[in-house]
């Protein structure tokens, strides 16, 4: 999409309110800055709409499940309606379970902890650490790294070699991303989902930066479970998601052992203890669920429904367009991609400056105009470094190399957003990559306590 | 304490303000009553005062740990200030770990998980199931469920003889909890923790219904570890805690597998995956961190020591020692106890009347009165069915055996409080069980999915 094209198409919605929209910032230059939040694909600012869900059901907290009180029986109404808004805001099949972790990581390492003995698990170099590295960590299970594709046909063609190679026996699962945590790029989830089925394997879609950007839907789709976190989702209350098929989750080992997850519990006449554990969710969810953490994200999906999902990826795209044709202005801007400039891609980007260390880039964008992004490889070190064409290097205690300014990159910048995002924020952007570029930074930056900051 | 000398100590100091405190429900008969949360050994109401700071920083939440921005930096202060304050607040050594968590079952998940190859464990079997089933769900662990002692002197010698049986080498530890969420008695810790140690034992406490009615002291009581959670500790946002001992959880893999766990992650020549995994608090911590969850824990912590938690101790014991006195007064009301009625104990009581369906009793509570209690087996089966006699039987979904009214009881009622319940909640309460054992229930209670409802 060209800008004109963009342009003629402004305003297609107002971007939602979020908290922190006003929050000033100081600048190392004078004055202070309304605050840029520009690290959505790490943690999106709350919904005002989710913070004024939660401020008016507060009050009413109380202990789920077992409570015989007026708030215990109203909060476990909550809780429980709450799972309902998020099967029907992912379009769960009617016997698809919707199991509330802390997060996206947690609920892939949930799904790790249930496959079956002996699972094949097919992942490509290109996850995020979080689909990357649970797998491995079970007994039993033997995964396969398949090499970063350059092509959407060749991501499934790659798929489906693997598949083939394998016995075609016994338990197989795919775990793929829908959204690139590092170029934003969507991958063919429906094509990979295809082929793991038709070789008898199953697919987990990482949906933690596709569900705050993309409506999705998981029969559609037809991947067999879906995991994302309330932090990128506009509800950063502690919960995540994993939702899909009951079968694996039914009959493995509960997750967390305890109250909650076990159904009986007796003593045996030898001394030991017998438990009877559900076959429900609560299987999983041992302990006092995190009520407000999992209305938050009912809360950010009815509101995403609500304003009209569509209007809001119009609107992404045209943000997204705007930083792309900012940044193509800009020689020395180096945007990383798997798949290509036309890739369809959410608003997750990250580039190289030549002549420039990420880290400090990233220090002036925030110390200078009060722009928040992230530098570094991102929890997904193999990516980044096959998009950089660099060597594993020791990352330093936040994942960020050390190199002096001018040296070859190490590491990269990525500037992400969402349905919070004014267009006054990613022009600040664009503006400050350009004059950074041209006219330096105003000040030196130096590294404390893993971070850039101003050098005083 | 007699009666009279509680009603000479009066006013040693006023609850804390908590959310919710002006809430009216109705009641089947007719009009409304301001809710009596008295249901705090499951989840208490949030602090006021933690609210507020929640709120507060709400507008300045960002992505923790690797961000650039300026509230990226903010939060992550925010986040890393908060395990020191909490490590304050337990008064953990120098080389303690504070890790978050998401409660306290989470938290001894984790030390499940982390136990040395061969470490027994010893547990008796009046805890939580929290505490009582996570260890024999780990391979390479073995179990030993010691029966519940009647006194502090039994629950000691039982400890001893069962450490001085096991053969003396390889690692154990013992799991005790501070305060019983049936009963709300204390356990001698520091003496558990003593046999522990002449034994070559490690200790961990659940300080579950410890740390939010009295002060703890990690390395006074000399455990090794301690677990707790927010939301029993004013902090209902989903964090929880397990603090203490950094070796084992330094050398164990890590509990979750994932980002900010993974230092280094690279791509061997082989095809497989090397990583490098943190030995702080993240090697655990994977995923993005419950910031609001684990700044409330934190404030809730200031909260309890700006206000004194000595005067809000002897508060407690005054509406205990009411409680108490209320119930005493009432021939058909057993209240349950291990350590019989001198014992020292939280605001947590545990009881049956002759003649009621514990859910029955509960329910009318509720919607006569106004107050929530919970009614069950408190997630302590074998604890509960010893205090009562009774056998096992079928729970039911929700662990609450059915039976008529009239039968003898097979479940139990729990009231219990803390820093945020008014006198007015407790003389309710009180009243309430006189008037429901004296002129009945004034509906009639059906069960309807797996709760006790009045009757249409």
């Amino acid at each position: 999409m060209s800008v004109s094209a963009v342009a003629a198409d402004r305003s297609v919605c107002a971007p939602l309110p979020v908290l922190g929209r006003d929050v000033l910032v100081p600048l190392v230059t004078g004055g202070e800055a309304v605050y840029a939040a520009l690290d959505y694909a790490a943690s999106a600012p709350a919904l005002q709409r989710v913070w004024d869900d939660v401020a008016a059901y507060a009050p009413y907290y109380g202990s789920v499940h077992r409570g015989a009180g007026y708030l215990s029986q109203l909060s476990t109404d909550l809780f429980e309606n709450s799972r309902t808004t998020i099967a029907d805001f992912l379009g769960c099949r009617a016997d698809d379970q919707v199991v509330f972790t802390r997060s996206t990581t947690d609920s892939l390492n949930l799904l790790a902890a249930v496959l079956p003995q002996g699972t094949r698990v097919f992942v490509f170099e290109t996850e995020h650490h979080a689909s990357l590295l649970p797998w491995e960590q079970r007994a039993g299970v033997e995964v396969t790294y398949l090499n970063a594709p350059r092509t959407h046909g060749e991501a499934v063609d790659t798929l489906e070699k693997a598949l083939a190679e394998r016995e075609p026996c016994g338990p197989a699962l795919v775990c793929v991303t829908g959204a690139s945590n590092v170029t934003g790029e969507l991958w063919p989830v429906r094509e990979l989902a295809a082929a793991a089925h038709a070789h008898g394997a199953r697919i987990v879609l990482d949906a933690a930066q596709l569900a705050p950007h993309h409506p999705l839907d998981i029969a559609e789709l037809d991947v067999d479970w879906v995991a994302f976190s309330g932090h990128k989702l506009y509800a950063p209350f502690g919960a995540g998601v994993l939702a899909g098929r009951a079968d694996w989750l039914r009959s493995a080992d509960p997750y967390l052992a305890g109250g909650g997850a076990s159904r009986k519990v007796s003593r045996r006449t030898d001394g030991g203890v017998d438990v009877e554990w559900h076959t429900t969710a609560a299987r999983h969810e041992a302990g006092s669920p995190n009520v407000i953490g999992a209305y938050a994200i009912a809360s950010a999906c009815q509101a995403l429904t609500e304003a009209g999902f569509d209007t809001l990826v119009a609107r992404e795209r045209e943000l997204i367009a705007k930083v792309r044709a900012g940044l193509a202005e800009v020689p020395e801007v180096k945007v990383l991609s798997l798949f290509g400039d036309d890739a369809p891609r959410v608003g997750v980007l990250s580039f190289v400056v030549d002549g420039w260390n990420s880290s400090h880039f990233a220090a002036a964008l925030s110390a200078e105009y009060g722009i928040g992004v992230r530098d570094g490889l991102f929890c997904a070190h193999p990516l980044v470094r096959t998009l950089l064409g660099s060597e594993p290097q020791d990352p330093g205690e936040c994942g960020a190399p050390e190199a002096a300014p001018g040296e070859r990159s190490l590491n990269a910048i990525r500037v992400s957003f969402g349905a919070g995002t004014p267009d006054e924020h990613v022009d600040r952007f664009v503006r400050a990559v350009k004059e950074l570029v041209t006219d330096g930074a105003r000040w030196n930056y130096r590294t404390e306590d893993g971070r850039c900051v101003p050098a005083a």
